[in-house]
């Protein structure tokens, strides 16, 4: 779709760039930067920058954060010897949504995938090993999406604990709440059986 | 959903404040912002200023453009005496890429809409009958959007035209091709039926 407008066409792209928009979304979405005030253009504007700028890593789990510190790892109330590993920061946010886990987190930010060239040395799970080996941790949960590449990742990681003697556990799998057998994939259908517990 | 860092969730909700954009998007789009280089972040927030700043309205048409006049009013090709008024600039986008149109437009901004408070004197039409009055126009084709404030402001206009003795034409109702009998709702069937053609 061409905008007759250049600075039109150009914002539209940038939104088109981010995750989930689309074409017809970008154009809606720089309509809307038209219909705001200017004060209010400049401050989204200026929020770009400053979520770009002043974020940065958290120094214990890698967890997006302000300072060096995330909230979770600098809290008292946390059990600090179970480690949950996950993807990435959504991750963290999904887990902290349902208020069951109160450990600490270990955000990777990649998971091994060949097909993007990403192998498990691009992994960052040094910070991970340093942990487990100067902290007393007892249990390591390895959250990674239940994909090939989170698959992989979690397989690679659990190998590389085995020495470490502590609890490694993996996410299940199975049915999601509310969904009808006879609509779930044959892999799901499959891990569900496999999973099934004593009722 | 709370974000655990403020940047983010600010950033977030600039984007939910934008038309179509809910909760997760809201989300996912300020992750997107963050995995960016801090490049593409400023290039990001430049082209948000740029847009507001740097675009304003038609003198002719109100259609929006860079500087005073649209690229489609000082267009030599253009059929002068033929007028399409619609609701804004996306009606413009629209209507241009079917490339059936080759006349001029002009852009409302607002539609009547006595929910919203808006009232026929706050139509910008003043300078659609100022181009009625100078310029040598046959025909104004209303293509306001089929909606009740679209109707509404498209009967306002019809008759507002009556004494210049020009055609007055409205875009035609009826079902979208492609559509079926079955599923189509009983006022565009009706005007499906009213508006019947030879064939």
């Amino acid at each position: 779709m061409e905008l007759l407008i250049k600075p039109l066409q150009e914002l539209a792209d940038k939104f088109r760039a981010l995750d989930g928009v689309g074409k017809k979304s970008s154009v809606k979405m720089a309509f809307s930067v038209l219909n705001m005030s200017e004060d209010d253009a400049r401050a989204f504007a200026e929020a770009i920058i400053s979520a770009k700028t002043k974020l940065g890593v958290c120094d214990i789990c890698q967890n997006i954060c302000e300072g060096k510190m995330c909230s979770i790892c600098s809290s008292d109330t946390r059990d600090r010897s179970i480690i949950c590993v996950v993807e990435d920061a959504r991750g963290v946010m999904a887990l902290e949504k349902v208020k069951e886990f109160n450990g600490l987190y270990q955000v990777l930010h990649v998971t091994i995938s060949p097909m993007k060239g990403i192998g498990p040395d691009q992994l960052k799970i040094k910070e991970l090993l340093a942990r487990i080996e100067s902290e007393n941790v007892k249990e390591v949960i390895i959250a990674t999406n239940p994909t090939v590449e989170g698959e992989a990742t979690a397989m690679y990681i659990s190998r590389l604990l085995k020495p470490f003697e502590i609890k490694v556990t993996r996410i299940a799998n199975g049915l999601p709440v509310g969904a009808d057998l006879e609509y779930a994939d044959e892999v799901t259908l499959f891990r569900a059986i496999q999973g099934r517990r004593d009722i």
